[in-house]
């Protein structure tokens, strides 16, 4: 057991911030609330960039930047908005030297600035749909922060599309929500819950917020990634009209969506375990190091020459295998061991002297602490064939451990009890009143994540009311 | 000629303008010196974030991220940098809905945040060198502004590395001037002139700033990228102190380089040409345009077909042409043409009805606006082979018009009738002294753009006072 980590069991928030000060993910900034993401934190993020930035271009989306400083006007065009974000913005009250006419506000999201801007270049039918992409940083005053869950700022994508039709706007939501658990469960190997947000949780401004919802190993629940519909509010705040098929000026439907940096302690909290970090290998930086080990010389040369011949292999696959050898002179194996166990790498591959001879390779893997040794010719199929198998068995115990601590509640007495001693998700009707939603919050700290798109929702009975229910919501207390 | 853009004889900066705006590349953003880069000029700027990301990861180096505010106290560290930065910064005084206690600025450049991070990081020569990069944001208050050239906001990588010794640090500062320069003149088809900048137009805090300067079709010049020898000015004023192979305390040698979205600015202002924007095919996003040219629907099928025929062959090559066939059909094929040509992209390949029967397009270049019928079998090299001759002809034209528009100056009066009657480079020697430098740029606009690494210079006596010089500086008036 790693002495730099604190158990789960033992204080899960300490073991959370351990794993990423023993991975080296990020760092506390001087200013309170922002961070630093180190270079094996970001390299996390770009790979995550890079899968999802493919998806968005592959659904004919294109990326665009927008500016950082928003007028204060514009936060207040749309008044549920400016209801939501006013609090937490920063202002910039002065510029090169003397004080602004006008604060700006950095964007701590930018629905306001884009739908200015596309109210100039949407003239007609025939320039929608617009699907534009940023990534970019914003920045949401935080008090109570935590590295990559909560930070004042982060990074983050943020899609704004525009259409010419309700229909098309709704489509668009649900696609997108759509690509957000693709990625999350096919390439994190984190199960979510696709749903509807309630009121009093939708994203201000939008007529519909949709999310994908996550179980952290504490029993927390994690929003993922949301996808609002915004219907024509923000178009009528700020004016995007266009000359419709009848020759008629409308308003458009616009949407917005967006993934952030969250994701990567989403990650962590899912995957990691008492020795540190566990990234799914479908994202991860480096999927496979190969480390020499050798007592002199001669052995230093034939196990690093031996390495380099393992690592043209699993170059050669037409996936092109992340691999990286551990030349590094100065550090016992054990060191090395232990370096590549805290930043998550999926496989290992320890050369020595005998396996030189054997001409084989000790390949381990991370997930489940099993090595065992592989003969040249058949490493690199070995190789695919485990980074196969890791990933799904991510997949798989973050799915069991989701289901194992799901509940159902029959009462709201046992939900409470359910609530207090083991917390996780629970499943339970609701009348769909803010009122009742609040209730529990305040008994609980519960919060509804999601109503879950279940095609065929079975009826109930209110928890709390007693009055009827269409279908069963998710509760837990969230990060 | 196009009739949305005023020639370049005409009035040469609104030219640049109009060609940004039938491009669609930027617009003015609503904050005053801000800009939107458009999804065109967003695509140039991915291609150029791509190649040089390559670039720099092949070289060693990592990526992070630092916070985008910085604590006013952390400016004030750094005597000269202060100095250089205060009077360009926004500030951030609220937050969170109350007033700060500090307020923040928000990053003209990382050197501060940076160098108080790395004073955490590095403890030992072992962990040097620290190589690390970071795309983002900054942010420098601008009263007169130029998109992409010269805005408050402006997008860039910034690079930031620790060393040892004085020599790595040296070294570093150079390898990045070298990878600048080949990425200008190798990807962006742009020759430059690496050189030093005078003490007068060195970075603040920087004991050398090293530069690449560019000569636009007006005659200015462009400073195309700087790299930094940073000394141990940051790392006293951070304490970024290590200890040493002989087991004692040492400051770190540090150096930073960084390049902008100017560069877009430095690519239409080389290459664009009356019809609007260029881009060479290194970096263009879209190479090989497909037109299918019809007039009912039968020709409509048949020319359709034959373009995916033909795109299929351009993507079957290993290096995998980036091509579009422009399905539109709304649009009348000279209206095509127009939207492709303004786009600047290289190649165009025309496909009427005459086309198919002959089993031919007709492939056009952007640069010399030369067409001809090419046989579908050869196709392929065809454009592979064209794509080449159009970097290298845009390279070698920009060669030309620099070098006819670099003039030496046998004397003080010549040199200020050449700067007052034709701008250009001029190569003239100085006496190396600030107050020289001055008198120049007071009586003719012109600064010294750098002092060439010649390394086999020809001495002189300077233009001014007689004055011995060692070697011939680059005189241009400066964007």
């Amino acid at each position: 057991m790693a002495k730099n980590i604190t158990p789960r069991k033992e204080n899960y928030s300490q073991w959370y911030l351990d794993v990423i000060s023993a991975g080296k993910l990020a760092d506390y900034a001087p200013v309170k609330g922002c961070m630093v993401i180190r270079p094996s934190g970001f390299a996390i993020w770009e790979a995550m960039q890079a899968r999802l930035d493919r998806m968005f271009k592959e659904t004919g989306h294109v990326n665009a930047y927008f500016p950082l400083l928003i007028p204060k006007h514009f936060m207040e065009k749309e008044a549920e908005h400016v209801e939501g974000f006013s609090p937490e913005c920063a202002v910039v009250t002065h510029g090169g030297g003397k004080e602004l006419e006008e604060p700006l506000m950095i964007r701590p999201t930018s629905e306001t600035v884009i739908g200015h801007m596309y109210s100039q270049w949407i003239q007609s039918y025939r320039d929608l749909p617009v699907l534009i992409n940023q990534w970019c940083n914003v920045l949401r005053w935080e008090m109570r922060t935590r590295l990559f869950l909560r930070t004042s700022e982060f990074l983050w994508q943020e899609g704004h599309t525009a259409h010419e039709t309700e229909e098309e706007a709704q489509e668009e939501t649900m696609r997108m929500l759509e690509i957000y658990r693709r990625f999350q469960e096919e390439d994190l190997a984190i199960p979510v819950i696709p749903g509807l947000k309630t009121e009093s949780e939708k994203f201000p401004g939008a007529i519909a917020t949709y999310c994908i919802e996550a179980m952290m190993q504490d029993g927390k629940a994690l929003q993922a990634g949301t996808s609002h519909n915004l219907g024509q509010n923000f178009a009528k705040a700020f004016d995007i009209t266009f000359l419709d098929r009848k020759n008629e000026q409308s308003h458009a439907w616009t949407t917005s969506w967006g993934v952030s940096t969250r994701m990567i302690g989403g990650l962590i909290m899912t995957h990691g375990d008492d020795d540190g970090l566990i990234i799914p290998p479908r994202i991860a930086p480096v999927q496979v190091v190969i480390i020499p080990i050798f007592t002199n010389d001669s052995e230093r040369a034939e196990t690093k020459a031996f390495a380099e011949s393992i690592a043209e292999r699993l170059h050669s696959r037409l996936d092109r295998l992340k691999v990286v050898i551990d030349h590094r002179d100065d550090l016992r194996p054990a060191e090395k061991f232990f370096h590549w166990l805290q930043q998550g790498i999926p496989v290992r591959i320890e050369v020595g002297p005998r396996d030189v001879a054997k001409q084989c390779g000790m390949v381990a893997r991370r997930d489940v602490r099993e090595k065992e040794s592989v003969e040249l010719e058949s490493i690199t199929a070995h190789v695919c064939d485990l980074l196969e198998k890791i990933q799904e068995n991510l997949f798989q115990r973050a799915l069991e451990f989701r289901e194992q601590n799901t509940r159902r509640a029959k009462n709201y007495e046992e939900f409470c009890e359910i609530m207090k001693k083991e917390g996780g998700f629970v499943m339970a009707h609701w009348n769909g009143s803010p009122e009742v939603e609040a209730k529990i919050k305040g008994d609980t700290k519960a919060t509804i994540r999601c109503i879950p798109l279940d095609p065929d929702p079975v009826p109930g009975k209110c928890m709390v009311t007693g009055e009827p229910s269409e279908r069963e919501v998710v509760f837990a207390v969230a990060y």
